[in-house]
């Protein structure tokens, strides 16, 4: 099979897996065509995967598919914005058939659950990586960004958090009990939260997706945003599995690990103050927002520069 | 140096090469946000460059940063669009300072050059692999497609054909004579025809840019519209070093090799009769559109499966 064959039998058939209000012409073409509706803006982000690096080799095609998309449109979350297309760029070192059916499934049901429509690509042999840009639509200036924190603020975090970081530590476990097979749900199938968008843009001063762990993330906030904060880790939601880890180990990944793909998001107490309930349910509060910069983890300042800078494929050159 | 240093130093001065018209918010955020102005359309298009694949082995990484964009605003080119802004995902084997100095110099080049200011984008360890996302925008309705092309239009293409084709036949030569190195110079630094995008969704029934050769770009054209087309070998247009090289090469070189990134383009008898000197003198007429399907090569027929199809990464597999 050729790459064209390909490309026709295994990523058309996920074109207009949704009605994409804006993409007037998918793949198939020198370029696609969106038309972005009067009073809205474009909102677009890259994601690199690489085999070995950011998913383990030989991982199942399905997971990867649906991992390549859900990493991406956490950006469109943490945007406030709604989900409207997607690009690929695949390369593959051959064409398995098998594998292709696998990911190209993974890829459609991840397609469906977020309602990205497939809207073109590039399709090349080389090492086994993935390039996936998400293009979402928000009301004009209404996007949500890193630099909006303000003294006053309240830090929360959707969902609960470490679960995927725990997961890491059990992918090869042979046999997971209960607790960790519901961690490995995490990490395999993560759930961008597409489902706050809409809260997130009307109430939000701030937000970033924890693709790199809470302090690495909220640490992005706070340099953005030229504030510090105080937060407290006995308020970290924790899954009923995590909890059950041994003291400390619970919290150490919810602040260090990421691959969840929660939100991390500043209110002002007076938007929190009118938030739906829809929101309050789905969000932890767990501190402050500060004029002095730096973070207050329960009570022990670290310097901006202190905290971890997110994980940095380089640093082992650095 | 780490990856965030890294994009630091290298990346962000692209940022704002050009006044964009429509970018909000550059890199450094979850997402970039991009304001499309009212009545125009966002026309977008992803390539992947691998290693060993698109471009040969320790290649100039000046010369890579050149055409990893070129090879991508070619594309806008084709469908008339005016470029705006473009995203880059770059898997790196190791940060070589040397390297990204070399590779951002020819990046910010091609971004001046083509008018493309650095939206957004992902560094990475891994295999040297570039995927670019070019962003364009045309007015609403008015790009050009490869299915427009209908009986009596007349076929045309842009510029000189086949140099690159040549020039990679020469790449390893250790004393290129002087033809050699103009044709060299086609391959190292293509020119995507930007300059000609304007009069294209103006005067244009339909285009494609040249990146696989004629025989297989003009092939997409003729099964995108279903027509078929003839055209004659001794109108294609020829360089001096291709027209010097022995009978027959240049012909196969102008009719077989891509990466020339000139256009082919259609237009009805009325648009050619009022388009501008200035769109007639970049192009040369080879044929005409003709309702049976196929081709017809200086009087041979070739049915449409029977042209090239493209370079094809996989055939090797297939």
């Amino acid at each position: 099979m050729g790459e064209f064959d390909l490309i026709r039998r295994y990523f058309l058939p996920l074109v207009g897996q949704r009605e994409s209000r804006s993409l007037l012409l998918g793949p198939g073409d020198d370029c696609a065509i969106q038309r972005i509706p009067p009073g809205r803006d474009l909102v677009f982000s890259v994601d690199a995967l690489v085999e070995g690096v950011h998913f383990p080799r030989n991982y199942r095609p399905d997971y990867l598919g649906w991992r390549a998309l859900a990493v991406a449109a956490s950006d469109l979350a943490a945007m406030g914005a709604d989900p409207e297309c997607f690009t690929l760029a695949l390369t593959l070192p051959a064409v398995d058939e098998c594998w292709l059916e696998s990911f190209s499934r993974g890829l459609k049901s991840a397609s469906e659950a977020f309602g990205l429509a497939l809207a073109g690509g590039d399709t090349t042999s080389g090492p086994l990586t993935l390039s996936v840009q998400v293009h979402g639509t928000v009301e004009s200036g209404k996007g949500v960004r890193r630099s909006g924190a303000r003294p006053g603020d309240l830090v929360a975090v959707s969902g609960t958090l470490g679960n995927a970081g725990a997961a890491l530590d059990y992918l090869s476990d042979p046999a997971p009990s209960a607790d960790m097979l519901a961690v490995l749900e995490h990490y395999h199938r993560p759930r961008p939260r597409l489902d706050l968008a809409e809260a997130v843009r009307q109430f939000a001063s701030a937000a970033i997706d924890i693709s790199d762990g809470l302090l690495a993330d909220l640490g992005h906030i706070l340099a953005a945003s030229e504030v510090g904060a105080r937060i407290n880790s006995d308020r970290l939601p924790l899954s009923p599995a995590l909890s059950r880890l041994k003291e400390g180990r619970a919290i150490d990944y919810a602040l260090r690990s990421g691959d969840d793909y929660e939100l991390c998001l500043c209110f002002s107490a007076e938007n929190w103050d009118r938030a739906p309930e829809l929101l309050k349910s789905q969000v932890t509060l767990i501190g402050t927002v500060e004029a002095e910069p730096g973070l207050y983890l329960d009570g022990e300042h670290w310097a901006l520069e202190a905290l971890p800078s997110g994980f940095d494929h380089f640093r082992s050159e650095s």
